[in-house]
């Protein structure tokens, strides 16, 4: 059935349709029924979508309202002709029912769950049936492979060529750790193509995408992305937006909506990313320890799978074992971490001795690792390079090429915030990662950019009783309460 | 916030809501956030929804645009005042989580999901995560209890009064089966009361519910329903309109989407409905064998789960093992099923002879139970009421108050139709349950309600090569060639 393609500025968050009621009969389609749109064009769009009904004068028998987003993702113009025809239910739906029973999938299975997410096939309580199931039971190496073989064909072709791509990864878990910006900053300021799409903020206080995102762009199109890498060799940019991995963004959405990081899907996230851009170096940051993501034994697990997948796939892969029981740097929150950066960069300031040592190593690892320095001689590269101010230089050709300018921090701040202090005298025994987190989105993260926790110390150093210990920002007094409260009763900081 | 209510007529099967975009900037929601919509009279009714974004002229700032699953759920008139707030994320997805993690819940935990299910907080993404959490971790003695109580606390007060309320069910999984219009007609001819409230199908070719819609209205408000069992002493309706458990409805509703049964939650969906109409007498038949829902020993442990649920409540329940190793009268299918019934029920007629015999059998249990007769004469009293005449007298006064008639059926029948026969001389060894559902669904079940499979011979029974076995009934061609083309790739029926 063709009809006329109608948008009324409706957002839904999610490709949804409303046909005439009549129509909807006509096609035999009940509400919340699948139905696929496809263009008349020659090489046709295709996109599956639930539908909605409404009468006249909103939509004619003739029409199809469309939201936002299907209009997004399809490219249709007002008045622009579709075929409309019934989608018959998604075979995946058993392939996921048969991993929520345990059993193992195929290739051509993962393959067929993954064109369905695709093609919008499979809904969002499908697709959240599929994360439990793997959640239930994590993918072996062989379901992995495929996952990511899935991913990689069923994404964009957004390939950056060139002999010295590089990319780095931390599977996360730690507060502040924003090593991200320096690491591509020092890099790329030695020559190394450093392509970076980074995620917002799922379950912690920020993304780095939402850091840089404070000065500058992250919404790019392939096409200007490409323009950015000749220009300066790097951008740190949005993965989300540019969706070089769409079925990896819409599982990513359902695991935010349900609050759930599940491991299994891990890797292929990750790897089917850098597979897709065309990285042919690639370092991953595994931090462990009590607090973080991952113990010291399901670190080497992880890194010998991690060390599998990059041997399957011909690429050269290293993974690092980091200390993370801790926060890394002072200020958790997108401005507040992007502070301790541009401290760190500018050779007149100081900031944060522990993220800088861990950039520079990170740095150092990925010089070795592409032959840019010898063994053992990377980190004094990467302190060459840092020290000098040519990665800060460097940083702000990529700020610059990005739209955007350091000007626009402009000294803000978030409208309230709060000093705390150390209950007695003694040495600090720990810092909790997840509480810490949790405390900075008490505050308002990720949304509040300003909003978070700056601290002034780390483990191991003595503090007196009424020291201050940190602050919290928020841009209402509600939250910072919230906040406040939150810190008195989860007691994140243990002084012994 | 207030605002004012608007409707368009809109259709979305799930509570959504249009705000205009400042309106939810000022709220601080975005798009595929959650609001609460308060009505502001005494006791006020609350819902919370998830929405969208339009703009003028459909939805002005100080409107909000309801679907009319909201407007039906809330009773709103048009132009109505409502409070909007921002809803809190719901605390209870943390225990869906823990569940998923196969830790058993508490009744507090239980009940805060089952109140969040009811106040429409949890998404259906979020209802599909609970589904598959205790798709693998059934829940215990203890969670089933607590499921119960809090399906019931959550669900609309509608009881029926009276010393011999009883109610029958069968967990399902056999084909045709349609003993309940026979027994509630047979035991409310008795004077027994018996309010039935069924589903519609799930996996199967037909419920109750789909099958009495033929001739009558299923419906039904609960004041209507009061003064049909004071007419006539039973009705058979469907229990989704009435939702007396609303929150067992949205588990379903997701189930369905999902095509998935979860034994889980089956003994406190069924039981919670039971106690909520206020239920004295419940018989359970649970049929088992291969190709049923459960084996032999399976219907043993599911038996004493439900006799010690019913002896927790304090009900007389008992519980029938029959077989349930083939389909159980001739027709599949809502209007087949339909003929198979009033065959029996008109005693110059002949129908079935196994759906009779498990009708009285079943009837004869439930006599015995409420001491109408004396143990082991339950099947004569069945039998006397039926032959007599006196079920079918019954059964057309029940249809009528439900503003029916049995002229509704007027020999109609399926445009389409085929027989198919025997490949080979021997006898029947055997009728797959599922494929005779699914070769029934494929046929167009249960939505075309004259669709579906009549068979002529049951298991045991000699066929020559060439007899006919079974015919296929469709309302279009492409449907009837989808079935014949599943028969012969399935062999639903096995020769010997």
């Amino acid at each position: 059935m063709k009809l006329k393609v109608k948008f009324l500025k409706w957002h839904a968050g999610i490709p949804v349709a409303m046909l005439h009621h009549k129509t909807a009969e006509k096609l035999g389609v009940r509400i919340q029924g699948l139905i696929s749109i496809k263009t008349l064009s020659r090489n046709p769009k295709e996109l599956s979508t639930i539908i909605d009904t409404i009468n006249e004068p909103y939509v004619r028998e003739n029409e199809i309202l469309v939201s936002w987003e299907i209009k997004n993702e399809m490219s249709l113009e007002r008045g622009q002709k579709v075929d409309i025809n019934i989608a018959l239910p998604p075979k995946s739906l058993d392939y996921i029912k048969k991993k929520l029973n345990d059993i193992r999938l195929s290739k051509e299975e993962i393959s067929e769950i993954v064109r369905d997410i695709s093609k919008n096939s499979l809904s969002e309580s499908e697709i959240a049936l599929f994360v439990a199931a793997i959640y239930d039971q994590e993918f072996n190496f062989k379901e992995t492979i495929s996952m990511i073989e899935a991913m990689v064909k069923y994404g964009t072709k957004f390939k950056i060529t060139g002999k010295y791509v590089v990319d780095k990864h931390s599977i996360g878990g730690v507060a502040g750790n924003r090593t991200t910006p320096l690491v591509v900053s020092i890099c790329s300021a030695a020559g190394l193509t450093f392509p970076k799409t980074s995620s917002r903020a799922i379950t912690s206080a920020a993304g780095t995408a939402d850091v840089v995102e404070l000065i500058a762009n992250v919404d790019f199109k392939p096409k200007e992305l490409k323009k950015i890498i000749k220009k300066v060799g790097a951008f740190m940019v949005w993965g989300g937006s540019l969706d070089i991995v769409p079925v990896d963004s819409k599982i990513i959405k359902v695991e935010k909506d349900l609050k759930i990081d599940p491991k299994s899907n891990l890797i292929a996230s990750i790897m089917s990313k850098k597979f897709a851009v065309g990285s042919k170096y690639i370092l991953i940051d595994i931090p462990y320890g009590s607090g973080a993501k991952v113990s010291r034994k399901k670190a080497e697990k992880l890194k010998n799978e991690f060390l599998k997948i990059g041997k399957h796939f011909h690429k050269k892969l290293e993974c690092v074992l980091t200390d993370g029981s801790q926060p890394i740097g002072n200020g958790v929150g997108p401005a507040l971490e992007l502070i301790d950066i541009i401290k760190i960069l500018d050779p007149k300031q100081e900031g944060p001795e522990d993220l800088e040592k861990k950039s520079l190593f990170l740095s150092g690892q990925i010089f070795e690792m592409t032959g840019k320095s010898k063994k053992g001689h990377g980190i004094k590269l990467a302190k060459e390079i840092l020290y000098s101010g040519k990665a800060f230089e460097q940083f702000k050709k990529i700020i610059k090429a990005q739209g955007g300018s350091l000007e626009r921090l402009n000294n803000h701040k978030a409208k309230f915030s709060k000093d705390l202090f150390s209950g007695k005298s003694g040495k600090i025994a720990n810092i909790d990662n997840p509480k810490m987190n949790s405390l900075a989105r008490a505050a308002g993260c990720p949304a509040d950019k300003f909003s978070g926790v700056y601290l002034y110390h780390h483990v191991g150093e003595r503090v007196k009783k009424g020291e201050k210990i940190l602050t919290v920002h928020s841009e209402t007094p509600s939250r910072l309460k919230q906040a406040v409260t939150f810190y008195n009763h989860e007691k994140p900081i243990i002084v012994k």
